[in-house]
């Protein structure tokens, strides 16, 4: 006995998200059908629809954004002067959550991977080519992950950056803070030896 | 910083099912919106929807259909003789594809829980009840589980039963199959030993 269409038509939905498998998808699908009323299913279809329909792409910086452009891009109050380049809208979130970084920011969206056949074209670069033509860009920051992708990206980036006046560093990657090194895997233990710095 | 309004409802509406938590969830929403096109998430939303309009519980056994009763309960080739006491639709599902048993169900939508406020009333016990005053049924098998509160849904409905004509049985639990005793629980092996029987 399989499940009802249109309830495996709702478990297929949910098995399009990345990590949830069939028994997973199933259970959100039961719980659906089950503890939703109808209005509650009508406000969880609406929501989708309506974040779908107003977030859109900041076509500055590539952030996530219900205004043109976002209001990082719109602080005029932020320095101007440098740019954190990201991987995810995620990871904006996560650093001003942070609270400590007070310049502008510029999401990639992935990162190059020519097996995946994600090559620069794919990732958004030509808007940033053309930010940092601007000479009021001093410093741009690299904050793609300390992974072989990450690390292929970070270098393109340089590479191309590398007849335009201005500093391109790359954040520091390392031992967490209160983490024992017991614990820290062999590449950050690696990274955090070759990163040391004078005491 | 705050992400955008739509967005954060969206993170809301994922963070109403079991198991999801607020990680979790942004990485679902950030997900619908940077992965689905326009096209893709009113496909999730009225999947939703049809679901949930579609999709009712069998007024004669509970479990979730599309047609009224649901086909279980219309097929005459069954055993109606045998009621098969289950705590969730999925359990119908579990065993059906398991293939091995050809009587009726009945789907009690949980158990009892005095402490989160469930009692008898809250179940789908009154149809049941009915079902039963059938002179039909021959055998109920209560198949809740194994746990404080699937116990005493079980001795609960054992009691009503007691002075009408037919067997109630219970379903067994023990070590499953392949499983190594060094790495069965406590209580599963408590059961398993209450249960032994003569080899």
């Amino acid at each position: 006995m399989n499940y009802p269409q249109p309830l495996e038509d709702l478990i297929n939905e949910f098995m399009k998200y990345p990590g949830i498998g069939r028994k997973t998808a199933e259970r959100y699908a039961l719980y659906t059908v089950n503890k939703f009323d109808i209005a509650a299913a009508h406000d969880f279809a609406s929501t989708i629809i309506a974040a779908k329909d107003k977030i859109i792409q900041c076509p500055i910086c590539g952030h996530l954004t219900e205004t043109n452009p976002c209001s990082i891009c719109a602080d005029t109050n932020r320095n101007q002067t440098i740019i954190l380049i990201v991987e995810s809208p995620k990871d904006v979130f996560t650093i001003e959550k942070s609270g400590k970084y007070h310049g502008l920011y510029h999401v990639l969206n992935g990162n190059l991977s020519p097996l995946n056949g994600i090559g620069p074209e794919e990732l958004n670069l030509k808007t940033l080519w053309s930010r940092v033509q601007n000479e009021i860009i001093k410093e741009v920051i690299i904050a793609t992950s300390a992974t072989q992708e990450g690390e292929a990206t970070a270098m393109y980036i340089k590479r191309v950056l590398k007849d335009i006046d201005l500093v391109v560093s790359r954040i520091a990657y390392g031992v967490p803070v209160g983490a024992n090194l017991e614990y820290t895997d062999d590449l950050t233990l690696n990274l955090a030896i070759e990163n040391r710095h004078k005491f």
